[in-house]
């Protein structure tokens, strides 16, 4: 599999009509592949959280639908794929600025896709939060997720 | 500590004001105590996700706020008290309709907070989500936490 | 529903020898009944860690079984049940003492179930540590879970 | 700084003496680097849970010494660093194999580190599970951590 399974135009128009509390505030997907997305969430100033800095919500969202985007690229628009939990570890305080989401799957199994995020504020090398989650997804074909960003100990 | 720190007026004022994302939603808290809050975040429009039910960021949003609403309650307006962490469980689909939060702190250390949030959708009697989260706090005066929620099999 | 799937003495011998990492340090049911079990792992002095504390495997070992325990008083011996994900919170350093576990069921689903574990140091009254997670189980008939450990805000 | 803070022996030595619960079973450290560690936890038939496959406990176990590791080789022997919280997702059935625990640092602040662990049965290149936690470490200078396994959208 070499191109994603969804378009970058269908996907942000399902994130705009489809999840509009996150998609108003206008994402755009930087990058798309099989597995894998970066999406960018432009700061609004009602993200501000007291000490000035970017509110756990905004970023918790972000990590959602980067998730969703990052499931899609494999399966499609399988637009009833749901969260089924979600661990999100906020590390620094992120400026008021935008934030980038790197996402990839980790697994890809018959009903249950894994996936990890990491998020950046703008023009900060080091992350600002890591979230790690599962989808739901109705059962499908095997997808075989090329084996990227780790190296296993053996092979792949 | 039989009355919360924060009063039920401030802590709305401060979640309309401090964190604009969630609250301006129109969060109204229904109960305060030290160390439980339940609260309600009205259904909106925007909350809409495929399938018809309330999307993740929503509910995310709501228990962040109640935590905060029930760290607050023991130590009083800090708005520097940050999430550290935030796990949430997706256990049902919940209906387009409001949802309640009650949250309880479990435990109240010098710099961390740790409590758990259960979420129910208007009308319906088990949890739609369950979440678990730290907040990492100023260094402050040990707070004597009421054990409640929970029996100690140590009793206490 | 008013009496396990599982008797006491089935569900320690299934510990016993079906979980030997965990199960060969002994642990006694104390308490069981539909969607809940309070079980102790005596201590042992390979629980020890640097600081004269508990292990947090140790308690990662008790919660696992715990939960394990909780699932199977409602369906009965599902071996097959194996564990999906699990979020640990360590609150204080454990005394080298008995660890205790209460153990709830909050969601029973057709093919998952969640719940959630607090544990306690023998003679302390606060939990020492708190787990959630969940349960992949084999397609089965609905169980009712008797809605208990919190009070549900539209009655139930 | 190109070399860890503490040496393949001397790690080796700490889990075997410090944390025999784990450290018993003969844990092998296979690469060492400031922020990275792999190490193998040898197969044990205690580890065999019903299905025939790994017990959860034995994996979260290696996930939490190898995280241990990870931090000492950022600030050196401080025993007293301790887990506060650890997330685990399993995500196959592993074979009654060894496993091999890759983890790196994510985030190393003043007071607390972060990291992630991916698990792999021997053999097989898809990991087994997926581990993230947090530390608590005593206040220290700051260690610039070489920033590494991901790439920063921001360039760094």
């Amino acid at each position: 599999m070499s191109t994603p399974a969804i378009t970058v135009e269908e996907l942000e128009a399902l994130i705009r009509e489809g999840v509009p509390l996150v998609g108003n505030f206008g994402i755009r997907i930087d990058h798309l592949a099989p597995g894998t997305v970066r999406m960018t969430l432009p700061y609004n100033e009602t993200f501000v959280r007291p000490g000035g800095t970017v509110t756990g919500p905004a970023m918790f969202g972000l990590a959602d639908v980067a998730l969703y985007g990052a499931v899609l690229s494999l399966i499609g628009r399988v637009e009833l794929a749901v969260t089924t939990n979600m661990t999100i570890n906020f590390l620094r305080r992120p400026a008021p600025v935008a934030i980038t989401a790197d996402c990839r799957i980790i697994k890809m199994g018959k009903r249950l896709a894994y996936g990890e995020v990491l998020l950046f504020s703008e023009g900060d090398p080091e992350p600002v939060a890591h979230a790690t989650g599962t989808y739901s997804i109705p059962p499908h074909e095997p997808v075989k997720l090329a084996v990227s960003g780790y190296q296993s100990p053996n092979g792949g």
